[in-house]
């Protein structure tokens, strides 16, 4: 990589230094949205985005937004940004890289003069991770428009509603509705945001183009069979709903593996009653399916189900499934996916890698509004909500010079249009 | 069946009379061992043996016997017999059946002054189950001469050790050693039990021929892989340990089914972190095989391990295998199979069908120190150890039948010998 235009080192030092706001003994950083942590963390971008030069302002959902006008100033924004609310004892990389990556680059467009016909928000998303009130994408949800006022009712652990924490840090929770943007006010939404797997490390490249992120389906199935003495039931007369449950995960892993971009998890197995001298009567497991194509997914999903039965029916096994959640899959934008492509020539790292995201980020709420796209720097190890979750100043400078890149194409050109 | 010996009226109040005894308001029966309920269970389970004709004494091990003499007094005598002890709120006829069956048949040799050569002894073995102690099989392995001075310091949970509880119920635990027969007075060990599995029911057969015990063997399987995210890992980046195991599932039932009498049973298997929405990192999981065969349940045993080597090799999986326990299988005798195959004639049911105990008996103790057999009983949906086990007065009656035949046959003919 010959010279960059983003400043490096500045990047890396704030990074550093956000990351000891909520810093435990652990070495992790815990910041939980509307806490006296993540507002001291928002004064902290804030006075960022002014040393860049934005215009800053903060909406009625918590967002911080840092703005930088374009030669047109009426004309729709291209929006950037990520998250600075953490797991518990998490990272400093997730999230807070995205925001200061947007920082660096508007701050460098400024410091170089180059010129943006598009305006660009750079946006500091309220409560991503929903590890407070076990709902996230607050802030996002808001920009969307789809938060709703019921969704304000739900509760941390102490008993706290989202629209009480809003209130106690200066918000007025009955005007979240104002922070909505009408889409044909945004032209696109990208947003840089450290991997959290093993794909760029294993492709030893910095960074990478993300294809979708892929929305997860959550299902619960149940075989019901029939328990008995492990001794006195021959292996023909049995209803084991074990054999069926392993003939069916071997399905669904070798099924999976036939799609580019599905992965299929059975994360919680259980038998009961659960004696090693006793033929399980039932077993439960749960089924996490994702996929960027959310018609891949469907078909994946109906090929799950009609060999699930089939195999039930052979064994003499009562089959049931419920749904816990579906979430719609957003695939990137191709024109958003196009100008991150280019700005990895500009940025001189010829072509880069696409993936898919298997975890969720803000950019979902938006996929049926506008276009998006996302840009992934390279985790070490694949680790992510650990307080050893680390990117190399390297590879964050990567990334950021991509985005960098990316938002000027995006601000420049008709690309990013629906 | 046309006309019996044995009188299937009497032997079928015996078996409602002792079933009162520890009846619990569930309609089963709790009978642990040196308890007030077993204690009187066995006086009446004496009464009935003098009622019979009977020489009634308790050996040093609380072993309840009655010896019919036989023409050869001096002659190694012919055993059979069962147990009174129950599980928790068990069933009527776990045990009971095989006493009072056994009593019942040398009732019917002194009514009808029947010759038997070899003397006959019926035996209410103390605390089969294990169920007071997590020890079981007590009495007859007093009577093989296995009984150690150091099993006998085993507690129940309100701490009392079985050789006190030998003491409270009179016996001199110092003395147990006595208990044990010198393998040259005995001819053959014959017992009737009810199957406690749907074989027979299955069939449509009163009656069985066990070809052998099966022992199990219990391990413990450990997979180590790696745990992750399961958006952000795609398939081919992972080492899911649940993938390894359903391989090595499939691979158990499927070999399990090739061979005749072998079971596998996969009671207990737990993922961990356990989130829905985690690749696993471990998963653990029990196995219990079982076969009548020594050889060919470690011909499985070893066919299984190679397998799931090569498995979790192929899925980058690290395999512990950690022995639970390992008893060795008891094949009946030839000659005591012959005689109960005679005996199923002489009773006019034709061929009975042969099959294998999964469930361990007191039987086991002997098979390496005399010939040993067993027969049978129909149980109504294979349902054992609960209030709702059941075999018809016809059942038990057919079976008791077989078992006269049987010990004529042995106590009378050559059979039984090594």
């Amino acid at each position: 990589m010959g010279r960059m235009a983003i400043n490096k080192e500045r990047l890396w030092a704030r990074l550093m230094e956000l990351g000891e706001i909520g810093k435990q003994i652990s070495g992790g950083v815990t910041r939980y949205s509307f806490t006296p942590d993540e507002i001291r963390a928002k004064e902290l971008v804030a006075a960022y985005m002014k040393e860049a030069g934005l215009a800053v302002r903060e909406d009625a959902a918590g967002n911080l937004i840092g703005r930088r006008e374009g030669t047109s100033p009426k004309a729709a924004a291209v929006l950037t940004g990520s998250h600075i609310d953490t797991v518990p004892d998490g990272g400093m990389f997730d999230g807070a890289l995205g925001v200061l990556a947007a920082i660096e680059a508007l701050q460098r467009m400024n410091e170089l003069e180059v010129r943006n016909v598009y305006p660009i928000e750079v946006i500091a998303f309220t409560d991503e991770e929903g590890s407070r009130f076990g709902f996230g994408m607050i802030g996002s949800r808001a920009v969307a428009g789809t938060l709703q006022p019921k969704d304000l009712e739900q509760r941390d652990e102490q008993g706290i509603a989202i629209a009480d924490a809003m209130r106690s840090a200066g918000l007025a929770p009955e005007r979240v509705g104002e922070a909505a943007k009408p889409p044909h006010e945004v032209k696109a939404y990208v947003e840089l945001h450290i991997e959290q797997g093993r794909v760029l490390e294993n492709l030893d490249e910095p960074v990478g183009l993300v294809t979708g992120i892929a929305g997860p389906l959550w299902q619960q199935f149940t075989l019901i069979g029939q328990a008995g003495h492990a001794g006195a039931t021959p292996m023909q007369l049995r209803r084991d709903p074990l054999q069926a449950a392993a003939e069916i995960l071997n399905y669904i892993y070798a099924e999976a593996k036939k799609y580019e971009n599905a992965v299929a998890t059975v994360g919680k197995l259980k038998t009961l009653p659960g004696g090693v001298n006793v033929i399980p009567g039932e077993v439960q497991f749960s089924l996490d399916l994702r996929d960027i194509d959310e018609a891949e997914r469907n078909r994946l999903e109906a090929s799950i189900h009609a060999y699930s039965q089939q195999v039930c029916e052979r064994h003499g096994i009562e089959l049931q499934i419920e749904p816990l959640q579906r979430v719609a899959p957003a695939p990137s934008s191709s024109a958003v996916q196009e100008a991150v492509a280019q700005a990895g020539k500009l940025a001189d790292l010829a072509n880069l890698p696409r993936l898919a995201s298997g975890a969720g980020h803000d950019g979902m709420q938006f996929s049926s509004l506008w276009p998006v796209g996302m840009i992934f720097v390279r985790s070490r190890g694949g680790i992510s909500h650990n307080p050893k979750e680390w990117s190399s100043p390297e590879d964050c400078a990567a990334g950021t010079e991509v985005l960098y890149h990316t938002l000027l194409q995006l601000a420049n050109e008709d690309k990013g249009s629906f």
